[in-house]
């Protein structure tokens, strides 16, 4: 028997698109003598269409979908995902299913028992989590097929009372299809590997995998669908970050006798990985919604030099826009660096001086401001008037503003809202400074495309004399390191001043962290790339007091 | 038996102030001669605290505040709310649990069923269905322990398979208590009086509800705890927006015959119960956050007078501050009856033109805007130059902006991101523009606070020549009966159509909500006064298709 996992890139309530790759994919699948292609998690509609699902009209075009690709499906057998109706007398109104369709017809339907509930995911606001589970036959065969968490109940204690795969093997299935969601981050990809290989493993049974592949706004799905064998060994792979249809013998997957090997990932690799996620990243956005240009605003510092290198790669220079915004307090090397950057990279640019505006600005300020020391509010102003001019060339000419804030300073609020954290998306928002850096070593690794100078520059938001970010933030290698603790392995203070770091950094990191939730409330969409990242997966009381 | 009902107004995780609150209602309360005195739903913490719950240390404070406040039930059992931990070896790591404490110690734990993960709520993210019912016994009594959502499964079909009144009335309970925390929304009063009175018709008993009273960002709770008779009417109630203490005799109400009449509401009591909900969220966004003092712009139109009326109730003239900021297109009238308007409410005023900035910003720009006409990139400058003006003061003097936009311009993204859209909290953000014109008439029903000029003129923004409203939206007497059809209601477009609509302005309509999603995403929190607002109560891919 032979059985394709096809890798495809979906978008979210795109019908007509997604129906169109699906019925392509298995005409092609079965061209190539497949028997059975597997699709991803709610193929049919995009993964995560969020409250979209509670709309009746959604629910009927998912319907239409499946039963018109079920049309397609002779000579060969699909499955495919959608939600579906809860017909029980009880219960929310939809279950997250697989649909197996053959002979031109729906033939069974498998709903998802396990519900990921935490973090990014919501499927509980939305699914009814089903309890009893069937193996699907197919030609004397017989499928253990699962949804994405399905499989993924390994936890001590264990997340969920219900266990799909110990029903099902009761039933002696002969291999496990699972078809998922499962999101990109840079650390996660040696778990996704650990619970297949080790499902496999466990059942003593091959596993085919069909991920899906694509960004959807913050989330980005890698894909790297795959095959193990029943000793967990990886027997192929189709690779992240693109689309493919990889076709695997059962038989012979049975008899590979490939060892699990877990990914070792060394720092080069994680860079790599991290790379190929956001420049995917920003293609995706902004091919998906039909957008073209980006613009950004270039400071001379390393964030912005990173992102207009991140957006050349995944826009094309001749689509991206970058904007010297000079201010009162700027560095003659804050021009230079950038202007060389923009050389090197072919990058239309412009030099438009903020002075004369925050001049007038402060101008129409100084009755109210009479009497006060200067302080941040001058700094915010600076950063305010940059966004405006950024977002009028935006506005004017259809460019998108990237967002060049870096998890660091998001975490501690050292950005100003409505200023310099504006943006439609923001492009390094879960990568820590000392993460960035990395990048653009891994960036420059063979030649200097991100100019020396702005990698060894001491950083500043340059909005008032002589400033560092030092004058107000703990050094970045230790800043990153109690950031890391506190917000991905969600260290309490005790915990992290034990492990080496200085209680009163620590307990002033995490106050700072607090107190600017309401900034990082107003912040654009963040691409994922780490376990925890701010935005949707991490939610936050604005008005509370926390715990430090 | 006396029956203490609690109404209190916790904070988030602000235990000490929360278990001092219960403590002294304890104390109150045997003083008063009760036997048993009720609080809210995670009373011990407030509710609802988000991801706070994912840490171990907050958990901990919570059991630890849990058993000091037992040490304090001696001649009087409470009953307080409280996440515990989960001992089995499966599930997530919490329940929402209510503790019975008596004899200065835990005598019983009920933890809660039916966990709301829907709309605003998310409590599937962090806790543990349960499924397992007992009532609590107490002096030859035996109370039917329920928490909030418990008593709500009554839809056809019902949203959980488990019903916990069914398990409990097994068990012969003499009544019932329910400890919540129900948040308002106007209309949602009326279906509370329902669920309440209908349980306890239902099961033939005494039925004795505590729900919160606080406003939590954006999450605003009335109370409006009370006690009903075994038929169902409403012995008495703790009123809204307002903590209290109420004390019941249980035989009274158990012989109590009062009739259920649910609740109906004029218009006038619509606007009131608003009024009321803005004012107090206000108060308590800011007295909870540490603020005292309010800006905001005045434009001369509704909603800015609206909100400074709200603010001025809420904080006190002294402390608010209304900045005018006329620009190259506004309007006498605008100046004129701003002024009529801050001096009938004695606040704090300034005029701030920006027509100078904005000349100097056009200026920089004149090279890139070269050959283009002015369109909606001009105005956005006008808008956000405001924004830079607004917040530039609000940081240097410490005053918290209050921002003005209204639900249907938030709806079809008639409001500029990063201009007229900034704010700490949005104030009228899910108040329709006709609901808007309402309130300030019910405002103005004694004498006029809002300056008659203001509720007559056309709506205009200003920000080109001869500028109005409905040069890009249909009249709001047609665009709100279409939003609330489609955002509340949640009625695709056909059925909006059938319902009386021209196709071509609901199609138009939805594509300009849907295309405004990414404004939304970065909007502030909005106080929630209707069941379906906008913020984390409504959750939409913004990288999607929308079907229409």
């Amino acid at each position: 028997m032979k059985i394709a996992i096809a890798q495809m890139n979906f978008t979210i309530g795109h019908f007509e698109k997604n129906k169109r790759l699906i019925i392509e994919a298995i005409s092609d699948s079965r061209q190539r003598g497949a028997d059975l292609v597997v699709f991803s998690e709610l193929s049919v509609c995009g993964y995560p269409p969020h409250d979209l699902l509670e709309s009746d009209s959604f629910a009927e075009l998912c319907s239409k979908s499946v039963a018109e690709i079920a049309t397609h499906c002779n000579d060969i057998a699909a499955i495919v995902g959608a939600p579906v109706r809860n017909q029980k007398a009880f219960g929310k109104r939809l279950y997250n299913a697989a649909f197996f369709l053959q002979h031109g017809q729906i033939q069974a339907i498998y709903r998802k028992g396990l519900l990921p509930t935490y973090d990014v995911f919501d499927e509980y606001r939305y699914f009814e989590p089903e309890t009893d589970f069937q193996v699907v036959p197919f030609k004397n065969k017989r499928i253990a097929l699962t949804i994405c968490e399905d499989i993924w109940n390994l936890g001590e204690p264990a997340l969920y009372a219900v266990n799909p795969m110990y029903e099902l093997t009761k039933q002696n299935p002969d291999f496990v299809v699972n078809i998922s969601a499962s999101p990109f981050a840079w650390n996660h990809l040696a778990d996704r590997f650990k619970t297949f290989s080790e499902t496999a493993r466990k059942y003593q049974l091959p596993l085919f995998v069909s991920n899906q592949v694509g960004g959807h706004t913050d989330l980005l799905f890698d894909g790297s669908s795959g095959a193990f064998n029943p000793k967990g060994g990886l027997v192929g792979s189709l690779g992240a970050f693109t689309e493919g249809i990889e076709i695997f013998d059962l038989e012979s997957v049975m008899r590979n006798t490939v060892s699990p090997v877990v990914p070792a990932m060394a720092d080069w690799q994680k860079c790599k990985t991290i790379y190929q996620a956001l420049v995917f990243g920003i293609k995706e956005y902004f091919g998906k919604l039909g957008f073209k240009k980006a613009i950004l605003g270039l400071s001379g510092g390393l964030d912005s030099a990173l992102v207009l290198t991140l957006a050349v790669e995944a826009l094309g220079a001749e689509n991206c826009m970058a904007i010297l915004l000079p201010g009162p307090y700027s560095s003659e090397h804050s021009i230079s660096d950038s202007l060389q950057l923009v050389h090197d990279q072919k990058v239309n640019y412009d030099i438009i001086s903020i002075s004369q505006t925050y001049g007038s600005i402060i101008d129409s300020l100084n009755v109210n401001f009479a009497g006060y020391h200067a302080d941040v509010a001058e700094e915010n102003i600076q950063a305010r008037i940059r966004a405006v001019v950024l977002m009028a060339l935006a506005n004017k000419l259809g460019y998108v503003l990237l967002n060049t804030s870096n998890k660091s300073e998001a975490a501690v609020g050292y950005g100003t809202l409505y200023g310099d954290m504006c943006g439609g998306l923001s492009v390094i928002g879960d990568i820590y400074k000392t993460e960035a850096y990395s990048l653009a070593r891994y960036i420059n690794r063979e030649k200097e495309i991100i100019p020396a100078s702005i990698l060894h520059k001491e950083p500043s938001a340059e909005l008032k004399p002589n400033q560092r970010d030092t004058d107000s933030l703990p050094p970045y290698e230790i800043l990153d390191k109690i950031l890391f603790r506190f917000i991905e392995l969600n260290m309490p203070a005790a915990d992290i001043i034990a492990s080496g770091f200085d209680a009163d950094t620590v307990h002033r990191v995490i106050r700072m962290v607090n107190l600017s939730e309401f900034k990082r409330y107003q912040a654009p969409p963040v691409l994922r790339v780490s376990k925890k990242a701010f935005g949707s997966g991490r939610k936050m009381p604005l008005v509370a007091r926390y715990p430090e």
